[in-house]
């Protein structure tokens, strides 16, 4: 039974002092909603700040469906810090139409990410079947010259550049999150540094074990080909998947530093994906609390709701509230933030 | 103090039968946005449904920043029922990327809302310095053909096409919304069916006399480059401009048939510019009544909100409410109508 | 990642012909919620319209927590089309402050009810122990004469007044929804009426079965305390319990006799509880079908929405919107309407 | 054109760990809205916090609809620090059916605020005819005693109990701000010490410059008899007025402290009225900035909307967005900060 606000809407300018407003031609450019970014609240710890990052996107240079700027606009409208621009190097359905090198798409987003101070990283997705699968090469410097046949020589030329390595999707398409050989042997040669615990409108469960087994770090990303807002803008509480990256600041280099070290989580539909530690940090940055008689109080200053059991209770600290409990006694289990698969972390309030 | 909806989101599944969720993979397509269209209830009178159209519409086949489907995707899930895509004949900045002939952006838009049963009209913008300026010529079949240098060879080419041509944002660049001596002609020819009364982010009130004095349509459109959902999309009361036509049903035939009728009113930050019988019909067809002892219970069934005055008072009719109201004597003026400039309707109650 | 109209609120009032603003005072009534109700849209079928109904509410008068005339404004800016008050006759926790009898809160709320054009039915809570329990009595003359010790006596009275006997909450405050000899011998002798499917912020699943095997009447009441809106209205798709009513009519006469034809319907939490021929027509009524093409049009007119299940697939059909999916062949399993304890509506598009 | 979030609501429960659900009883308690607090942030500055507050209060002890308590779940639930009760002495409709002193309405609400950490502040409504007109008297210790003929005395009574006293609704109910000789002598003895620069859903203009002519501190209260969330409670941007104190703790005496000093500002309908060293430190706190390239990065970390303006242009900085700036040069017009009647604060970005 959602109020609106009425809004008296007369023909007659808002204000006389709107941007221009003579009596040709009114102006409501202060309407225009893609001026203006919504930040996302989520506090960093240990000095590092929280970046919001989606390392897997599309545009019309592959086969998403809108130009490089676009993406760029986005992501600062929803409140991210980084992104990487990783069309497909093989699969270009549009190439009749669209034609240009494979770096195109990264130096069209670029600037617009220049303009506005998002940080646009470059990267590209090597697209080949299982076992290997896809997988996004970040910071390289040619994609072009990845376009050869052999899967692992691509990786390859993407490692000497210096890339930053991604297993996408574990569990696509054959709906099974299979960990090959070949991937523990790019694993132990330092080619795949992270992997995907989220994608697009997915979750691989399985996959959840993979950082506390093999040192991986687990991202939330997007793979969007079509627009961010009309697949998953819809209010409250449900939000594009996003790679959460604690850096020691808001730069390319700060960001590459902080994925190197692995210091990572994977963020959508409300659960966190990731590293006990990062994730109880998280939640104590997160959680405020003050003494209330025999209560405490809890203010959850994050854009995250975190929801608590013990026992037969449930808690739940919803983004941006306050919440009153009896003062607490011993752990409580976080449901919605998982070092491993069905491991929730346990929690217990200072 | 808007409330937020607290979810429970845990690892597992929502639900055992959602779309395929093995241990392996969740899946949340039911999630996905853009599967859904908002429907946009706007009472038809007289017989006549009301279409919810925009016939000013760019991709990256000129200088829009999406491909074709998208537009047709955007229209669909925001409730319209017709679009035209009309690029540029003569801007297209990205043409050394985008390589097509003039026709190819429509035939793709085409193919999407054939899919989706969302009408789409062939046109284009013939692009010219003022005194003409923009024109829109929609229902052509063949755009590459008016590349010619003489505009009013192009708008000739056009006509001869069987066009109706629309003459877009008057007030634009200049801020002066003139009506210059080759209008007349081309209006008293029959080369100029309908204007745009607002355009993207802008109102042109002068010209809200044009249709009393010229008989030419009010038109609302988005003229949208970026992504509608960015610039417009903001919650209730706020919606992407629009022109509402009164047609015999819901297919292009019908359309057709409504436009050369002239039977349109431009809508557009709450406020409705044309002819003041449709208006009148429209508030009618809107605003349901049912006595209730001394006061008259009216309904507002549309999603549009009226505000009418009288005299000192002000009564706010909002999209979807009820409002009681004294037994209400003689006119009010209904200050978001307009049959001219500065000209309210008035209406009566029953 | 919502996004906000950015309101120009400057210090003169928004429009010179607000309701009064001289240099002194500016007034901004036009915003006060209170005076617009929102609609929801409920279809009927069979002649019939449905009514949204809240049999159990409580006042000041007994244990509640605002005044009667409240209650009604709830109710009306909710969208609600009739309420009964039903303080409790045995449990008074205010009575040393709040002096009067037993039937003034109804008489206090009937007459905000008249003026607004909300149904108001009279009622009281008999309230006991278990095995009894508390019972609604509607349609009551005087609820004081109730107030005698032996609970059946109090039963006997109620329906000596031609009330309508609601069973509230079966399963509070044991937990546990047993069915005890004295409910089967009430039902037996026609003095037990309907019963709570649903009761404040609880179901009763084994309840379910109920209508089919005792032939009373589903509800899902309120039992408000506090306020409405602080306890449920945080959004769409959450809204407080609700009884939907098929009755010829908007009135209490049409009301009662549809009550007493046991034509009623549980609603809350998206569920819908009750007999299965109503069900059907309810969701009949609420989806709209189009073919396209080789797609089914399927759009929802109704505040409701459906989620269906066929094999592996979940179909969404959410309130006020258009889906397009397969042409469909064969039963849909309906998850969120019930006959009976876990037994599903089945669903076929004509 | 907004988007709902699509919700799967079974029969079954959400979740097997949700409070209490055996087979007999389903518990949805975590929805129960009333147990979560939304924060406003409005950031503080020189070592004081800004608390939310709102000083004028009714309740059924007098003409108001609500039990005591509710006023403080009220504020609770929407953010406010602090909230003063103050029932009319002289006008007492429903006193023949709620019998008890001046003081149980406090009385009530104090022990509800000291349950969830609310301060409560006893007050009262010292309610005569112009010029005197209706005063609220804070901090008070007996309400019984000010029940006298003479509304001077009733004032030397309050005073003479410590009160701080409030100058309620100048220009009500003549629709006349008119400062009476007996005000000027008033505030001259120390006897009146703030006034409402804002109540309910008006705003009195010429009230403005009375904090700079007069050194009464502004303030904005809801006299507020109904529900708050029913007549206010609308969607973002629209919020009940509240009076800022600039406080150096959340304590009833750190706030008095802070009344004392008059260190407040109205705040409502996104204006804020009052001292401009405080508007400007407010905005300061509010806006922080980063420079990207020729830009410059505003983000509003507070959640009121500022509107500046600079010649033709107009600059909205909407609650919790960002938006990017020309470097900005010399000064701004803060549309929506003013420190006397059509006197904005001027503001620079350092």
């Amino acid at each position: 039974m959602k109020r609106i606000l009425v809004l008296l809407m007369l023909a007659a300018p808002l204000a006389a002092n709107a941007q221009l407003s003579n009596d040709d031609v009114h102006k409501y450019d202060h309407l225009n909603q893609s001026q203006y970014r919504t930040e996302i609240n989520i506090p960093g710890f240990d000095g590092y700040q929280t970046l919001k990052c989606d390392f897997h996107i599309h545009t019309v240079f592959s086969d998403g469906s809108v130009w490089p700027s676009v993406r760029v606009q986005e992501a600062w409208t929803e409140g991210l810090d980084a992104i990487a621009i990783t069309d497909h190097i093989e699969y270009r359905p549009f190439k009749d139409i669209v034609q240009a090198d494979l770096n195109e798409s990264y130096n069209i987003a670029r600037r617009e990410g220049d303009r506005c101070g998002l940080i646009v990283i470059k990267g590209t997705e090597i697209t080949r079947s299982k076992p290997l699968g896809h997988l996004n090469a970040l910071f390289i410097t040619d994609a072009n010259v990845m376009d050869v046949e052999d899967p692992l020589q691509a990786v390859d030329i993407a490692d000497a550049q210096g890339a930053y390595i991604i297993w996408n999707h574990p569990g696509w398409p054959d709906n099974k999150s299979t960990f090959y050989p070949v991937h523990g042997e790019l694993i132990k040669a330092g080619k795949i540094d992270a992997y995907e615990a989220y994608n697009y409108m997915e979750s691989y469960p399985l996959t959840f074990d993979w950082y506390a087994e093999y040192g991986i770090a687990p991202m939330a990303n997007t793979d969007i080909h079509g627009l961010i807002a009309m697949d998953y803008d819809c209010g409250d509480g449900w939000m594009r998947p996003m790679t959460l990256v604690f850096a020691t600041g808001r730069t390319e280099a700060a960001l590459r530093e902080a994925l190197e070290a692995k210091r990572t989580l994977a963020f959508f539909q409300g659960n966190l994906v990731g590293d006990k530690e990062y994730l109880s940090k998280l939640v104590g940055a997160s959680l405020k609390t003050r003494t209330v008689g025999d209560r405490l109080e809890v203010t959850n200053v994050s854009d995250i709701t975190y929801s608590m059991t013990q026992g037969d209770a449930l808690y739940v600290f919803p983004a941006g509230k306050t919440v009153l409990i009896k003062t607490p006694q011993g752990e409580f289990t976080v449901q919605n933030c998982l070092w491993g698969n069905g491991k929730h972390l346990t929690y217990m309030f200072q």
